[in-house]
């Protein structure tokens, strides 16, 4: 099989320690090595569900920064040298790049390999990668609800995906024992792990992460057009509130570009549903209608017990 | 004087202790006892800087909580009792209270005696005080930046003004040594304090608070109108973004009528161009203009850089 496992484990050489069981996956290879990525090496590193990893970055200044901070075994300078071997490789590029990346690694992929992703929309990843993947190699789209807001190698940590939500998103031609494996892996690094439907997954997604995000992104851009010294007060005072839109609008640009774009339609669905609640929000302001103020109010306060409630089960 | 301080100290009765300095104030009186007042309240008791401290609370249920949490030395049972002797009186109640509470203290009122307040907006709040005040009282209108979502006197703590601005808004007619003992108050518990324009603060925190409260109310409004289970998703899957609206969202309903309506013309206004910029963003996402994105994208990334920068001045 030609690896060798960080358990020292080689049966065919005679020295297997049997006390450590075989890992879920021999070989894990990454394509990408940002937040999440590199995130899921350091915490399956120390899981016994992988045995070897090996990472790809697009750029040499990360491949060697991966290197320096020794979070894989091995860093291959290919993607298709990253899959070689491999029966679990994580796509966590930004998801523009994946149809590329599928056509890469696709010469490189050994049969009943399986590939997963963690990118933040799942109808148009699947629409990219499927088409360039070989006979008998199964795509378990998912995506790990997990991040901060910033990126690349160093901003990783084991602990990312401790108690959050991982959703996999398997069409009805979806292997299920390579969902099964993958959501294995996931609950390893210790996510809660449910199924879904990807246009389901996006719609969702649409309201919880991505119009959050075009808004915290939009009032932003909004400060960046004032007057200079308005600018600095703004920045300033930012602890009332501003500051929390200045924190999610800290993303990666590249990252929400593609994520915009390819959920465009729920993206801009809900968008349009926003856009009307808050033009009916000025007009109770402009008219002074503070009973539907206060009451508009209170049942946001319902949607934030909803949201503790959910965190606490 | 026929007030008592905690120090003990009764100069007339010749059992001074002078190893104690006199407090800048000798009595405060607080007007509403809600998170604001009564973390001040908290803050100051170990201060030195307050003499004598009573609450007046408008429920009877808020009066005897604060009695029960022995926040203050006296709770009074109507606002002009309260006020009797206080050499500073702190109104903490929703501002659209202010004219009756104004109204309600002004025969209690010592001369001498100075008038704060801790509202999130100032020129309304001019506007509705000061014809009250008889003359003689010195009205310092203020606004310490600080706060959590939550209210009532249980959510207050003495650490909720650490490192924080506090802006007061003198009008060309405030005494100014008024305003300087305030701002040595607020000093005391550990604010920056600034002075401000009150036009120029409305304006301010239209921005940097006002409009990002309307705007978390009004997304996460969105989600009240959705169907139920995919509300219930929401509320489960908030992790990605939405989770940080809900918990602005989840503020005190009467206070934030309060707020935008009393400073409508600057909410309005900023709103306006928060819509604006939402539906250039809203177009650059139709016409897949991947590089515009990316371009706002990373301008919103210096505004967080600077709010960063000014955190660690």
């Amino acid at each position: 099989m030609g690896w060798a496992g960080r358990t020292g484990c080689r049966h065919r050489g005679g020295r297997c320690d049997m006390s450590r069981p075989e890992p879920l996956f021999s070989r894990v290879a990454y394509i990408g090595c940002g937040l999440i990525n590199s995130s899921l090496a350091r915490a399956l590193a120390a899981s016994g569900v992988a045995g070897h990893q090996v990472a790809f970055a697009r750029t040499r200044a990360t491949r060697d920064r991966v290197r320096e901070l020794g979070i894989v075994d091995t860093v291959a300078d290919a993607p298709d040298a990253a899959v070689e071997g491999a029966d679990l490789v994580v796509i966590g590029t930004p998801v523009s790049a994946y149809g590329e990346v599928a056509a890469a690694i696709a010469p490189g992929l050994r049969p009943g390999a399986v590939v997963t992703d963690v990118g933040s929309v799942k109808t148009s990843v699947i629409r990219v990668v499927e088409p360039h993947l070989p006979d008998g190699v199964h795509f378990v789209p998912g995506h790990p609800i997990a991040g901060t807001e910033k990126s690349g190698p160093d901003a990783g940590f084991a602990e990312l995906f401790h108690s959050r939500w991982c959703v996999l998103t398997p069409t009805p031609e979806t292997d299920g024992a390579a969902v099964a494996k993958v959501r294995r892996m996931w609950e390893a690094v210790g996510m809660q792990v449910d199924e879904m439907d990807p246009e389901h997954h996006d719609r969702v997604l649409a309201i919880t992460s991505h119009v959050p995000h075009l808004i915290a992104f939009s009032i932003v851009g909004t400060v960046t057009l004032l007057e200079e010294h308005l600018q600095a007060e703004v920045m300033k005072y930012a602890a009332g509130g501003f500051r929390d839109f200045t924190r999610i609008a800290a993303s990666d640009p590249q990252m929400w570009r593609d994520i915009f774009l390819s959920n465009k339609d729920a993206v801009l669905e809900m968008v349009a549903r926003a856009t009307e609640d808050l033009a009916s929000l000025q007009r109770l302001i402009r008219h002074e209608d503070g009973d539907a103020l206060i009451q508009l109010i209170t049942r946001t306060r319902e949607i934030r017990q909803g949201v503790i409630a959910f965190e606490q089960d």
